[in-house]
C-alpha cells in the first residue's frame, strides 16, 4: 500500500467501536440522527464498548480526515449515509482514499441492479453504476430493500469499516441480515448486554428515583430512570454470558420493583397503557366506550392505534361543542348553567350516560379546559374533570389540574394517561 | 497559562463551529440526539458554516480529548449535556481541566439558586452547589428553567466554548436569550441563511422532485425536498445580507412553485393540513363533523389538537362496532349485510347521518380495514372508504387502498391526511 496519508495509521493500541454518520442535511438540522441512536442500540445489545460518535457533511476531504483519525485509534468503525447514486454521495471514494485504495467495479453488482430494477430502462452510463465500485478485497452487504450496497472492508489490519446507507429501513434490514452476525462473531466479546424496561404510570420520576436510590449504583444490572409525558421507566440491563444468565440477573431486581411499586407498575418493553387497558378487558370480556370532550378523539384514538381493540372498545362520543353534549349525551341545559361544561356533575352525567347509550360496561369521560385559550380565574387552562361509570352504578370521580404552561398536546395526552390508568387501577381493584 | 496539555493548541488557521454532545445516554442509545439537530438549524438560519458533531459520554479524559482536539481546529465549540449536579456530570470540570484552569465558586450563583428553589431546604454540602462552580473568566449563561446555568468562555485566544445543559426546553431557552445574540456578535459573517418551507399533500416526493429538477440544482436560494407519511415540504434556504432580502430572494421561487403545484401547496412553514383545514371553515363560517370507523377518533383528534378548533368542529361519534353504527348512525341491518362495513354505500350512508345528526354543514366519514389483522381477499387491510357530505346534498366518495405493508398506525394517518386534504380541495372547489 502507497503511504501518501496524512496521519499516522499504525497503532497497536486500536480499541473501541465508533460511529460516523456523513450527511449535509445533518449538519444542516434538516434531520435528526436517528440512525446514530438505533446503531448505538444494537452495539450496546451486543456488548460492544463504543465511545465516540461523530457526524460530517458531504466533503471528501473531511471524510477522508475523520476515517484516518478513526482508523488510528479503533478498531471497527459504522458509517451511515452516502452511498447512494447521486454526485454528493461521496463515502465509498473517500474512505477508499483514506486508505489510497483505487476502487473497481463490480459487474455482477451492476447486472443484479439491472435485474431488480427491470422496469426502468438502466443505461450503462446511469448514475446508478457509481454504486457498484468497491475497493477490491471488500465484502458487499446485500441490500435488499434499496439499491446503494454497503461493505465490510480491513483496509489495514486490525481496523474494520463497515458502510451502510442513510435510509433508515435499509440500514436496519442490511444490519440485521448481513451485519449483525460479522459483528458478533469478530468484535463481541463473551458478554452481551439485555434489557428490560418496567414501566410505571401516577408516580413521578424523582418519588422513583428517591425510593430505589440505592438500587441506581447498582453495576450489574444497571438500573437507568427515563420520564416521558405522564410515563416513567426503569430501564434494567445486564451483562451476561448469554440472554438466559441476563434474565436470571434481572429477575431478582424486577420482583424486589414489583414489590415497591405495585399499584404504579403497569408493565414492560412493548406494553403501553392502552394496551395493558385492553388486555385486563378482554380478560373480564368487558367493554368500554368514551365521551370525550377537551381531548377530542385522542382517548378513543390511543385505544384504536392497538390492534385488537375492536374486541373491548365499541365506540365513542366527542362532544366537543354544548350543542353535542345535550343532543348526544342528553346533558341538560339546567346542568350546564348551573355547572358549567367542565365540572364534576357534566363529566359525571357524560360517563353514565354514553355507557347507557352505547350499552357498555364501561365509560370514561373527561371535559376540561386544554387551552392555550379559554381559562378563567374559577376554570383554568389545565383543569380536568373525568369520571369513570362501571357496572352496577359505579361511579368514580377525578379532578386533575395540569400545569398551565404545558402545551395544549400536552394537556390533552397528560389527560388520556389519566384517564387509561384510572380505569386500570379500578379494573386491578374489583376483580370480576 | 501552564502547558501540560496533551496536544498542541496553538494553530493560527482555526475556522468553523463544532457541535459536542456528552452523555452516555447517546452511546448507549437510550435517546435520539435531537439538540445536536436543534442546535444545526440554529447555526444555519444564522448563517454559521458548521463542519463536524461529535458525541462522546460521561468521562473525563474523553471530554478532555476532543475538547483539545476541537480547540486546535476551530475557533468555536456549542457542547450539550453533563452540566446537572450528579456525580457523572462532568463537562465543566473537563473542559477545564482541558486548558489547564482551575474552577472557582461563584457565591452568587449559589444564593440565587437557594432562592429559586426556596420551597426545599438546601443544605450548604448539596450536590446542586457543584453547578456554581466555573473558570475565573467565563461569562455565565443563566439557565431560567432549570438549575444548572451554562458559560460562556474563551480558553485561549480565538477559541471560544459555549456550554448548554442536555435538557432540551433548558438549552433552547437559554440559546434564544443569551447565546444567540452572543454569537451573531462575534461569530456571523454578515451573511444569514432564511429557510421557507412549502408544504404539499396528495402528491409522491418523486412526482414533486421530477417537475422541478432544473430548481433542486439551484445555488441561492437552495430547494431540499423532505417526504414523510402523505406529506412532501420544499425547504427553500436564501442566504442573504438579512431577512427581507431573503424574502425577496426567495419570493419568485415560491410563486413559480405554486403555479406548478396549485392543487397540492396547502401551505407553508408551522401549516399543517388540519389547522390549513380550519382556517378555511372558519373563513366560510362553516361547520364540520365526523363519523370514524378504522381511523377510531385520529381524525378527531388531529382537528382538535389545534387550538380554535372548537370554532368549527363540533364533535364526532366513533361507531368502532356495528352495533354502534346501527343504533348511533341508523345504517341498516339490510345494508351492513348486503355491503359490509367497509363499503362505499356504509360510507356514505355514514356521512349523511352524521351531518344531519350532529346538525352541521360538512360531514367526513370513513371506514376501512387498518389491518394488521380483518382484512380479506375482497377487502385486504389498507382499503379504505371515506365520504364527504356538504351543503345542498353534496356528496363525494372516495375509495384508497393503501399498502398493506404499512402499519397500522401508518395506514391511520395516512386516511385521515386523505380525509383533511379532500375536505380542502372540495372546499377550494366550491366557492361559498
Amino acid at each position: 500500500m502507497k503511504s501518501s496519508l496524512n496521519r499516522p495509521l499504525n497503532n497497536s493500541d486500536r480499541k473501541g467501536v465508533e460511529i460516523l454518520s456523513i450527511g449535509t442535511e445533518l449538519l444542516l438540522g434538516n434531520i435528526v440522527n436517528t440512525n446514530a441512536q438505533w446503531i448505538s442500540e444494537q452495539l450496546s445489545s451486543l456488548g460492544l464498548n463504543h465511545f465516540r460518535q461523530s457526524t460530517v457533511g458531504d466533503n471528501t476531504e473531511r471524510i477522508i480526515n475523520i476515517v484516518q483519525e478513526i482508523a488510528y485509534r479503533s478498531n471497527l468503525l459504522i458509517t451511515t449515509g452516502g452511498l447512494g447514486p447521486t454526485p454528493d454521495d461521496l463515502t465509498t471514494e473517500a474512505i477508499a482514499k483514506s486508505f489510497n485504495v483505487p476502487l473497481f467495479e463490480r459487474e455482477s453488482l451492476w447486472e443484479k441492479l439491472k435485474q431488480k430494477l427491470s422496469n426502468s430502462v438502466l443505461d450503462d452510463d446511469s448514475c446508478l453504476r457509481k454504486q457498484c465500485f468497491f475497493p477490491k478485497d471488500a465484502q458487499i452487504i446485500n441490500n435488499p430493500r434499496g439499491t446503494a450496497p454497503g461493505m465490510i472492508w480491513e483496509p489495514i489490519r486490525g481496523f474494520t469499516i463497515l458502510s451502510f446507507p442513510g435510509v433508515p429501513s435499509e440500514l436496519k434490514e442490511m444490519w440485521k441480515e448481513s451485519a449483525e452476525d460479522f459483528i458478533k462473531k469478530n468484535f463481541s466479546d463473551d458478554y452481551i448486554f439485555f434489557s428490560n424496561t418496567l414501566k410505571f404510570s401516577g408516580i413521578g420520576e424523582s418519588t422513583i428515583a428517591e425510593k430505589i436510590d440505592n438500587l441506581l449504583s447498582l453495576q450489574n444490572p444497571t438500573i437507568a430512570p427515563y420520564a416521558n409525558l405522564g410515563e416513567v421507566k426503569l430501564r434494567i440491563t445486564a451483562k451476561a454470558k448469554n440472554k438466559s444468565e441476563a434474565i436470571k440477573l434481572i429477575k431478582p431486581l424486577k420482583e424486589k420493583l414489583s414489590q415497591e411499586f405495585p399499584k404504579y407498575l403497569f408493565g414492560e418493553n412493548d406494553d403501553s397503557l392502552p394496551s395493558v387497558l385492553i388486555q385486563e378487558l378482554k380478560k373480564r370480556e368487558e367493554s368500554v366506550v368514551f365521551a370525550e370532550s377537551c381531548t377530542g378523539g385522542l382517548l378513543s384514538s390511543s385505544i384504536t392505534s392497538i390492534s385488537g381493540s375492536s374486541q373491548v372498545f365499541k365506540g365513542s362520543i366527542i362532544s366537543y361543542s354544548n350543542v353535542l353534549k345535550k343532543s348526544l349525551l342528553n346533558i341538560s341545559d339546567a346542568q350546564l348553567n348551573k355547572y358549567g361544561a367542565v365540572s364534576k356533575e357534566v363529566a359525571e352525567t357524560m360517563a353514565i350516560n354514553v355507557k347507557e347509550k352505547l350499552s357498555a360496561d364501561w365509560a370514561i369521560s373527561i371535559s376540561g379546559i386544554a387551552g392555550p385559550k379559554g381559562g378563567s380565574k374559577e376554570k383554568p387552562v389545565g383543569l380536568v374533570y373525568i369520571s369513570i361509570a362501571g357496572p352496577n352504578h359505579y361511579i368514580s370521580n377525578l379532578k386533575k389540574i395540569f400545569n398551565p404552561l404545558r402545551t395544549r398536546t400536552e394537556i390533552q395526552r397528560l389527560s388520556v394517561n389519566v384517564c387509561l390508568n384510572s380505569l386500570r387501577l379500578i379494573l386491578l381493584s374489583k376483580s370480576k
